[in-house]
Formats: structure tokens, sequence, C-alpha cells
């Protein structure tokens, strides 16, 4: 039996291998998250163990299988995909609902009481370990987390990712790290930590000024990070950072250790010192290496505050790249509107053509995330990614929808924006018109300093609601400069928890994108990222308000002007003319002409 | 020494006294809270026990007493009073400040390790005193609450209340008390419950249909209640129900038993039974007497949702005593500016006229609050009140704030609104329109059921926020049905916790009341009435809408029309419309010729 076939192995042909290993360890029922002891949106292969052994590709899912049952747990974004996927794979849709009872609520009602259930502790946040664990606590089933049952039937794993570790020098890193250092060094002393042991890849590499390319989209590189008041240990792979680079980190005082050695450098933590970790970003496998004697603290990973506030210099950057994305975005529009109707135009071509405008522009590194190109039908799902083997082609009437962004060394962007396609309905006008109404109301708030971000979400979807129409997403995320595209603290999302941390304070860059989902017709976002910008002190308090960073014309083709209150359109108007003052300098002929006509004031 | 004595003994002699029991006890610390066995806003004199051993006279605070300090905590709106009322007496005013270390704190930092802190358990709710333990328990502190220290050395305290209790009845009384057991009996079952104890004297009132006047402003009584499958006690003080009210509720299957037989009564709870109770909504004391193998199932009352969402009928009655309530106000508005100028009035006057007004309206009971009237800088206070030694004389220019509200068999009233007094300044005039333009917008707010009501008070702030102005309050809480003017358990205010239970449901009545205070200069209030409707079914979930309920001008003398945008201006002129469409039939003469005035579109 060579490698490739028992890599081709069939779902049920894997599941039965892991049943056998299940078997002889006593367990009853092994749980597989979609995550890596990072913690990630996106998973290197080497963590892909679900998506290996349920067949099921979305980003997405829970699985759980026992002796006689295995069932994946999917939000409703991928019951099709997952439908199709699953065929043949004995694997139940368990179909996961907000408010319903979902994978850790069926271990705690389903397995035998005294029974066993295991996890691999090296891909579990502490904190979903001891939710999981309270809940099964009442029927006095073990949880097992020292062990990788996968990694004893995983044949033709993939391995660890190597793609090497690079500076991010000035003058787009605006601080050193050694600054970044000290200032998490005196959060630390506040906090009364000794140490901080941090997982996350985007704050690590935001910590030492490093990129990566391990994963998709996300200029990060695997590792894990150990800081104390006079030590920095960076783990990483062997050969993924050259010698200059091993000489640079050594003077700025930072030790480098092998990506493995974490659990070792964690287990001799001396007893009795304090701990700083966040227990939702670190995994319960990791901190099993410190002794019983470390006493944990607990709270945000300090560099998660940090990195997500934006600094000045830090914003001369994202502005000129933002006129960068825009005139890239421009010179694509123009030549979407030049060749619509002369040949066919898939949703495929326009990720190409998007892509190629903006890999043309100064600085560009690489996509933010996977481009959403979405014709009429298509863009009612708001995840929606064209494929070979399936995609629209467009033409006739309707919407298309594009989310799209760029990584560029001096900051991220992402937006959305409508594009008319043939004559627009009067109901996709509707819909358009109502979800701008909702971006600008946001737009032009003014808030107070540290108000928690999920109570701002009612500004923008107060002229959504007014129409009985509302959006299952939530209407804004942080973004990271140079960095991922969706960075905490702070989430406008009423459906999120008010958590202390998710206060409101200047330098945060944040989507706004309220968006209209009708299933099988088409789907409306349109997404500007602001930044908090210092309002003043007045008499009440310090307020905020958000500088619109985008610079890209909102398609007034798509919009009914006469829903639009006067402010609205004063609003339009004003953003149009600052676009077309900002790009035009960057733009020449047909895509010159195409910012001047879709900037003309309404 | 005769009992006059006794009873104005200083509170340094009253201090001293505790402190002799407290040696004796072997207590090193006394708290004394603002509250009843029923957590009252309003309490009967018996349990004013704050007020008699400090002097502080303020409705809100808590007084901490050991052997060599005493100190009372109160927020910023009595540190005025509370300076004045507590001088010389040797208790320390702590300044109580959001975020910042109470009461319970202090203890937990300030008493000896291994000491003892005494709490009259009778009057201190469960989830407080779980609070108060987890902060002594790191100290080994030991929580007595099993004496009411005070009744030691109380001399003259007031006797519980003795007033009559009576019936709640058709048509006002829309659902009968059979139903509403019926009701509360099933959803028991729901959530696994044999009984249910309350405290708490609106649900009480409300689930039998009864009503009282032992507190001011609230119609209710004191009593406890005891809800099985089968049974129902009702726990009132003898002689307080008239021989027929004690026949009709035997009728109606309800137990009587004397107030004080509630522990006893507790403590014949059958052991492995399932008692529902609301932890912040009843004493630890009381759950004190329950055998030890009763088991608490914790959740809000279901009378507290139940009693919130007001029926058709009963919104029905809710409208006609608007428009009464609506009436009594142009009345006395057409009376304050015909006698304004002619002779002198101050702020007292204005709650004589205003209430005496009130009073001549059809099924007027009594106040729902204390009536503020405060002119110019008394404005500024948002709990003012006018009082014999110190009042405000209404002349000159400037504005005056008037929140005033009242009971009627059909319904509770709270209303504020802006009276320009001679010319009220251009700043002045400004706030006012801003505010109003915050009322507007959430009074025409849609939402999608649900909701959890802290969410929405952005809409309400966005206008006012835009100007860098906030205010310290919340912007609604929820409003009884011949009730409590205060109930819950929606609360429109950013501030206050997004909890499940605080979701919006239909027949919710609650106040829209944002403002802005100027400390020293004024003060600006405007609120209205609302009630969430349905608004609909629409492919997005189903949402609700504000019905304004109250009815009343908002006088346009205090506003810039300019400041306010079409919609706004639309708003304002359809609302008078209607207010004089249903005020005019109810009203003549001057008060009519007023009403017509000032619902003169803009």
């Amino acid at each position: 039996m060579n490698v490739q076939t028992t890599i081709e192995q069939s779902v049920p042909q894997r599941l039965a291998r892991v049943r056998e290993v299940m078997a002889r360890e006593g367990v009853d029922a092994l749980l597989v998250p979609s995550a890596d002891p990072h913690l990630s949106e996106y998973l290197p292969g080497y963590w892909q163990g679900r998506r290996w052994l349920s067949g099921f590709d979305g980003s997405v899912g829970t699985l759980v299988v026992t002796a006689d049952f295995a069932g994946l747990w999917a939000d409703s974004r991928y019951w099709e995909q997952a439908d199709k996927e699953l065929a043949g794979s004995g694997i139940e849709l368990m179909k996961l609902l907000p408010g319903k009872p979902g994978a850790l609520e069926w271990l705690g009602d389903n397995i035998r009481a005294a029974g066993a259930v295991a996890v691999d502790g090296a891909v579990m946040a502490l904190a979903s370990a001891r939710q999981l664990e309270e809940r099964l606590k009442a029927r006095d089933i073990r949880l097992v987390t020292d062990r990788d049952l996968l990694a004893q039937v995983w044949e033709g794993r993939p391995a660890l990712p190597s793609n090497p570790v690079y500076q991010h020098l000035p003058p787009h890193a605006t601080v050193s790290r050694a600054e970044k250092l000290a200032q998490l060094r005196s959060t630390l002393v506040e906090k009364g930590a000794d140490w901080h042991f941090i997982a996350t890849l985007d704050d690590i590499a935001w910590l030492f000024n490093l990129r990566g390319s391990d994963v998709s989209y996300n200029p990060v590189f695997v590792s894990f990070a150990l800081i104390g008041q006079k030590q920095a240990t960076l783990f990483v792979g062997a050969g993924k950072l050259d010698e200059h680079l091993r000489h640079v980190l050594q003077v700025d005082g930072i030790e480098l250790r092998d990506y493995s050695d974490v659990g070792t450098v964690l287990s001799e933590v001396a007893p009795g010192s304090r701990l700083l970790v966040d227990p939702s970003r670190v995994t319960c496998g990791l901190l099993k290496h410190l002794n019983a004697q470390v006493q944990l603290v607990e709270g945000l990973n300090p560099t998660t505050l940090s990195k997500s506030r934006k600094g000045e210099d830090e914003l001369v950057h994202v502005r000129r790249v933002m006129e960068q994305d825009g005139a890239a975005l421009c010179e694509f529009f123009a030549w979407l509107e030049a060749h619509q109707g002369t040949e066919v135009i898939t949703e495929l071509t326009i990720d190409e053509q998007l892509s190629a405008a903006r890999a043309r522009r100064d600085g560009f590194v690489s996509l933010s995330f996977s481009t959403i190109a979405a014709f009429n039908g298509n863009g009612a799902m708001p995840h929606y990614r064209a494929t070979e083997q399936s995609h629209a082609v467009i033409e006739g009437d309707g919407l298309l929808l594009i989310d799209s962004g760029g990584q560029y060394l001096g900051g991220t962007t992402d937006i959305t924006r409508m594009v008319p396609v043939g004559t627009p309905s009067l109901e996709q006008k509707q819909d358009c018109t109502r979800v701008l109404k909702g971006m600008i109301a946001l737009s032009r708030a003014t808030f107070p300093r540290g108000i928690l971000s999920p109570l701002l979400d009612a500004i923008a979807r107060a002229p959504i609601w007014a129409d009985q129409v509302d959006y299952g997403h939530g209407t804004g995320h942080g973004v990271g400069y140079f960095m991922n595209v969706h960075e905490g603290p702070q989430v406008i999302a009423y459906q999120a928890a008010t958590a202390p941390q998710t206060a409101m304070q200047a330098g945060m860059i944040s989507s706004i994108e309220p968006g209209t989902y009708r299933p099988g017709a088409w789907g409306v976002r349109i997404e500007n990222l602001v930044v908090n910008r210092e309002a003043g002190k007045s008499a009440f308090g310090d307020f905020l308000t958000f500088e619109t960073l985008t610079l890209c014309p909102i398609d007034t083709r798509c919009l009914l002007a006469d829903l639009l209150t006067k402010e609205e359109l004063d609003w339009l108007n004003r953003y149009h003319r600052v676009v077309r003052e900002r790009l035009a300098p960057l733009l020449a002929g047909d895509a010159l002409a195409w910012l001047e006509e879709r900037t003309a004031p309404l």
C-alpha cells in the first residue's frame, strides 16, 4: 500500500480506523474541532484533521465520532455544502442554530454516564475545555485531552508549514519591537504577572515586527512566545528565520527556540510565579505543561488591545494604502464596465482581474481574504466563494456583489461594493439604498470614548430595521495593520457579548458593512473601513468619531436617490468629492474617466 | 425618659448604642442597606433603619458601622444632601462612583481577617449576600445574617403599615386572578418547579389583582406569596383585608396567612421539592427558613415578564388614561401660562396645581412619583425635589423642567416637558432641540422582536452624541399598569447589562426620556411613554415598533426648528396633530385654546 492510496482512503475507512483507536484507548467519543494550537481563523493543513476525517471542506465545523454515530455541527452558511460533501460518509449533518444546543451539549446529553470524551488538548482553548468539562461533570464523564488520536491513523498528514519569516520594517513598522516589548512588560507589572504566554499568531507577529505566510491571507507564521521582565522567547520552526534575522532578534534580546520546545520551556516556568494568559486564546493542552504551582492571571492578551490602536504614523501609511487600493479598484471597475457585454465575464474573471489590479499597486503583498464576487443569487450567501466547478456568468440584469481586500506593507484593506448589471430592479435598488443608509448612519456617528462597541450596532441597523429588514452577521469587525483582516477586541455586532474589552478606543480600525440577503435572489452589502478618531473633550466626557478610510465610489446607479434624506445625500456627495480628489492623481485614461463619472454629485 | 425623647436621640447616641450591641454579639461591622424584605424602591418606615441610624434622608445609601468607623456610601445625586445631613454625625460620606469600589468591597478590604460582618438577612437579596460572602471569604470573614441588630436599639420604630388592601376590578383588571394563577402554574411546570415564592410587591399585587397603599406612589401592599400547583398562599397583615375580600380570595382558592407566618410556612415546604425564586428579588434571610433539602430553581419571577406585557384590553384603558392625563396637563399648562407674571409661582406651586389638575380627572388614584418641578439650575439635578425649605421662584428667563405622573385605575403615567420661562437662551433651545431629536429617533424606531433593550439606547443617543453631549441616566424604564412607575424586565440603557430577560416583547410599556444636564445652569429632559407594538412579520423575522402613548404638546417655543431634519419636523407635526385631535374633546376654554396654540404645526 503506497502513501497515495492511504491518503485517498475514504471517509468511512478513516472513521473505522479512528474508532479502532478509540476502542483501544477506552474513549466513548472523539471531538474534532476546527482549530489549531493558535486558535487561528485559517488553519495550516497539519491541523485540518476535521476536514481530513469528515471530508467536509468548510472552514468552520465540529465533528463528533462515537462507536455508532458521527455528526458534524455546522452553521447555516455551510448546510448546502455539508449536505453534498457528507453524502455517503455516514456522518450526519447537525444543523447549528443560534441559541440551540451544539456539539458540546450533545456530548453532555448522549455519552454514557462515567464515560470518556477525547479531544486533542493541543487545539482546544482553555475556556472551551472548561465549558465542556463543566458540561460533562454532571454525568461524571471524563474529558481526555492529553492525546491526539488522529495522529495514530492520519497517514499522509501534511507537514508543519516552513515558509520563511521576514521583518516588518520601517517606515511601515512605526514602533520598534524593543518599544513594544517594553510597553508589554510594563503592562505585566501592572497586572502583577511575571510571565505572559502568547499563542495567537497575529499578536506574536505584531509584537516582534515580523511577518510570514504560513496560512492563507494572514501575514503570520506558526509560533509561540513567552515574555518575562528580562526574557523574551520566540518559538518558531528551525530554518524559518535566516541567519541575519536570527542575529537581529538576538541583538534585541530575543531568544529563539524551536517550535517543538514550547512544552519543555513552559514546564520550566518557576513554581510560584504568575503567568498571564487569555483563556480563550491559548489551549488547555499547552498549559498542561505548566508546574501546578504556577498561578494563572487571566485576561486579554495586552498586545490585542495595543495592536488594535493604530498610531498616527501607521494611519499615514493606511491612508496611502487606501489610495492605492482605491485606484486599483477604479482600474478594475473601468475594465469591467468596458468589457461587460463584449466578452464572457464570470465571477472567477472578476477575482482574476481585481487581484491583478491590486498586484500592480505599490506595497501590495497578497489578498487579505478570498475575493467574494457573487452575482444575483450567489450574493445572498454572505460567505460565497466561486469555484471552477460552480460559478456564475455575469449577464442579464441584476446585482454583482464584490467583497475583496489586500495586504499591503502599510495596511490591510477590506471593501464591498455593489455593481449594477444590465438594469437592476426597483427592489434591488431599494435594498442597496437602505443598506447605504445604514452605512452612512454609523459612519457619521460620534460616540463616547470607551463605549462597548456592540452597543453601536443599532445606529447602523435602525434605518434598515425601519423596513423590517435585518442581516445575520455583525456590522463591523476590527482590521489589522498589515495583519489579519479580522481582529479584536472591538466588534460592532449586537449579537456579540458586551464584554469590557470591546470598548471603543482611539485608533481602532473597523469595518462598517451592513447588508441584506434575499436567498436565491440577490444579496447586498456595502462596506467601508473607518478609524476611531478623537472628536474632542466636552463637559460630558471624551468623544470619538469615525474617519472613513476606504476610498472608492459607491455606484449611484444602484440607488434610489429619493429614498435618501438630505443629510444622507450630503454625506454621499461629500464622500464622492473626497474619493475623486484623492484618487484622481493616481489614475489616467479610462480609469480616471470612470472615477469622474461615478463620483458625480447626486 | 419618655418615648419622644428616645426617638429624638442624636445619631451619635444611636451609633453608640448600636456599637454596644455589636460588641456584645461579637460583630466587627454592621452593614445597613436601604432595603426591605421586598427589595422595594420605596420603603415603609419600619425598614428605614439606615435613615434612622445615619440621619441621611436620601432614598438610596448604604451604611457601614464598625467600632471606630462609620461610613455612608451614596452616589453623586446625594452628595450635597448627605454632606449636610451627616455633618456632626461622625459618619463619613463615601462617594460612590461607577466602577469604583463600594461598601461591599470596603468590608472585604478593611475588616480584620476571621472577623464577622452582620447584616439583617431579612433585607438582603440572596444574590447580594452571595456576592458579599464571596468577597469576605478571601479573608475568612464570617457573614452573620440571622439577626436584626437594630431591633435591639431602635426605640420608637414605626409599625408595619396597616393600610387596607383592595381589589383591582374589571373593567380595568382585564385578566382574572384565576387565569393569572393558571398561567403561572403552567410556567412552573415548564421550569420543573413545584413551588414559587414571591417577595416583590408589584408581582404579588399584579398576580392577585389586588392593590394597596403601604408605600408612597406604588399601589402595593406589604405581603409575600407562595404558589404551588394546587395551593396559593398570600401572607398579609391581619386586618388589611375586609371580610368580603377575604371571602372573594377564599373562593378563588387563595389561602390567607398572616404576614409574620411566612417563615414558618417556608420551613414546611417539603424536602426534595423544587422552589423557583429570583435570587435578586428575594432575601437570603427568608430563604434561610427552607429545609436544606429544598432545591432552588433560580430565574426571573414569571410574573415580572407577564405583567410587563400589557394586553390589548389593558392598552385600551391606558390610551384613555393618557387622554385624561394629557387633558390634566393642558389645564395645568394653561393655568401656568395665564398666571405667570401675575402672581408668585414657585416650584412648589407647580406641584400643587398640577397634582390638583390630575386629581380632578376620572379614575385618578394618586401621583405615580414625587413631582419634579425644577427651574434652571435645579433642573440640572435629575432627581431634584423642591421642599418647603429650599425651592425656586419661577421668574426671569430660562427653562422649567416638569417630570410628573399619575396612578389611574386604567394605567400609570410618567411624562416630562420643558416650559419656556421669559426668553430661553439659544443654548437652552439647542439643548431642548437636541434632546427632542433623540426622543424622536427612538420613538420612530422599528426593531427585531426579542432584541435586548439596552442595545436600542444608541438610537436615542446618536443625535445627542453628535454634539458631544450625553446624560448619565438610562433612556427608558418599564412602566406598570396601575402599578409601579419603574418596572422591569426591559431597560433602555446602554449602562445596563444585556441580560436575556431584557428582551423586547410586544405590549411592554417603556419611557423614552433623553436629557441634558448643565450643572448649576439648567437641565433638559423630554419624556413620552411608548408601547411595543407588533410591526409585522417579514422574511427577516418579527419586528416591533413603538406606539407613543403620552399625549401632551412639546412646547415649540423651546426649540430651534432649523436644527430639526424634515423627518423630525414631520414626526413632531404628526404627533401634535394626534395630541390635538385626542385631547380637544376633553378640554374647553383656556385649556383648549392653549392646546390649539401649542399644537400648531411648525
